[in-house]
């Protein structure tokens, strides 16, 4: 922990890689997968969403998981909300991190929040202001998560100028950061490094960005350089690529934190994350969760001795 | 055919896609397999290897398909030839380009060709002698593969001046083509624009290059973005990711040519290939081939239809 590393991966498979599964994981292994995850130094974890239980049961057990993610204090723990309801139960359960999600999309975001993107807006700032009636030291960090930045499964190409509108929305209600999600998967390096260039122009240098990437057609690495050329040193990933959301057809899983991670050491880039430790969070993940929902190429092919 | 496409594909499974497999691909499979390819608009082919049959005997009925691919004079069909002799029968068989190969990792060459590196120079002048020696317009493309050019399963890290050195051994001896293979799929984005640029600074404008790239790892299509960065407008590839190297541990299969035109195509890369076409060459390799061997986003996702 003595220097910070070169490219921050939040791990995204406790929320992202869990909540399209129709397989309920059992709490305890909820747990072991983020003291797994933790062991191998990764130093932010997406630990799941407060959402009711009804719409995503995979969460109805987020509170307990929560609670006990917190008390790896060398962590930052974050949760997914859809909502101001949602942010409340996050507050409540203490977490360092709250990531509220628009869709860029309309459709997308009518599906996933069944709101209006101008209603979410107005749910974020009341987030902020909820987080800022907090006592000082006693806030968690405010993601603005923009869903669909990069195409949408119901409608389509994304335009440049309706992610840049939403992005600085977000930092004008308060957002202390910007993630950038390719939630169906259908980004190129070439879109990524435009709409990642355009939005650092509107904010400046001073915003936090982070790339949400999923696999669904193969490009998920060649995305993520194309990030690192733009600049961005904050990245989700999913442990064995897990993911999907259940509200966008054709979304496949995230990137896999085990590739994302060997890619970026073999290119210099330190992660602080050891991947013999990360690798062995499939072992949990294999015990609940079928052979066709993980992937990962250093899983088929073991870590390279040379 | 009125343009020529911006990225030109050569389908290099009826080659690397096959010569790993343990399973005999019928005759007539491999025929239809190379229809299919042209059908598709695929205009080279890496349509088979001139080894002995002893050594790889996927490759016993090479003369009768290579008979056959080459009805298609809408395409340039070449063969892999590991040595002189290889050569000999490639050139009487009536092939429009030939790839020798050579590895940069000594013992890899020893491994795949029985041979030192300098051996294998002298056998690359004594095919050049003999195309030479044919009348012209009667002369097949000559292409030097450089095979583990960005890391071998068995050597480990591979020098960049190595490969520069190999690379201006075969322009000087007259190759038409400098082909960087990166057999094992070791290669990391900033290796590849390095071992490109620093071979083009070598050779010149003039000197055509293409990549080779498999998947081993995760990076195949992120190698492949960054070769385009770097200027390459040639590649191999294989339907279904088919590939592997029988004499290089660890290799896995080729960069899938369904996800490489797909991500080309959406970059606004023109390759003159079309996709439907070409991912109806699943159904004739599931017919023989198991279904552990064959990948592909494409195939796994559908084409999206937005």
């Amino acid at each position: 922990m003595a220097n910070a590393p070169d490219v921050h991966i939040c791990e995204a498979g406790p929320r992202d890689g869990l909540q399209n599964l129709d397989i309920f994981i059992p709490t305890e292994a909820k747990r072991a997968l983020i003291d797994a995850i933790v062991a191998a130094g990764v130093r932010e974890i997406d630990a799941g969403s407060f959402v009711p239980p009804k719409v995503v049961p995979q969460f109805a057990d987020v509170e307990i998981v929560m609670a006990h993610a917190l008390t790896h204090k060398d962590a930052t723990i974050g949760a997914l909300v859809p909502n101001f309801k949602g942010a409340e139960r996050a507050i409540a359960a203490g977490v360092d991190a709250i990531y509220f999600v628009i869709s860029v999309s309309e459709t997308h975001n009518q599906a996933n929040v069944r709101r209006t993107i101008e209603e979410q807006l107005e749910g974020f700032r009341a987030v902020r202001a909820a987080i800022d009636a907090r006592p000082a030291g006693n806030r968690p960090h405010l993601m603005g998560g923009i869903s669909t930045a990069f195409g949408c499964s119901m409608e389509g190409r994304i335009g440049e100028g309706s992610v840049r509108r939403l992005a600085a929305a977000y930092a004008e209600a308060g957002a202390d950061e910007i993630g950038l999600a390719d939630t169906v998967g259908y980004a190129t390096p070439p879109l990524i490094k435009q709409i990642v260039q355009g939005v650092r122009r509107d904010l400046g240098p001073a915003m936090s960005l982070r790339l949400h990437l999923h696999d669904t057609l193969g490009m998920g690495l060649a995305n993520a350089v194309a990030g690192l050329e733009a600049g961005i040193r904050r990245f989700d990933a999913a442990v064995s690529g897990l993911g999907g959301c259940p509200f966008a057809p054709g979304a496949r899983g995230n990137i896999v934190t085990e590739d994302l991670v060997f890619m970026l050491e073999e290119m210099g880039l330190s992660t602080g994350i050891g991947l013999d430790r990360l690798m062995a969070t499939r072992a949990i993940l294999s015990a609940h969760i079928p052979a066709r929902h993980l992937t990962g190429h250093l899983h088929e092919a073991g870590i390279p001795k040379a």
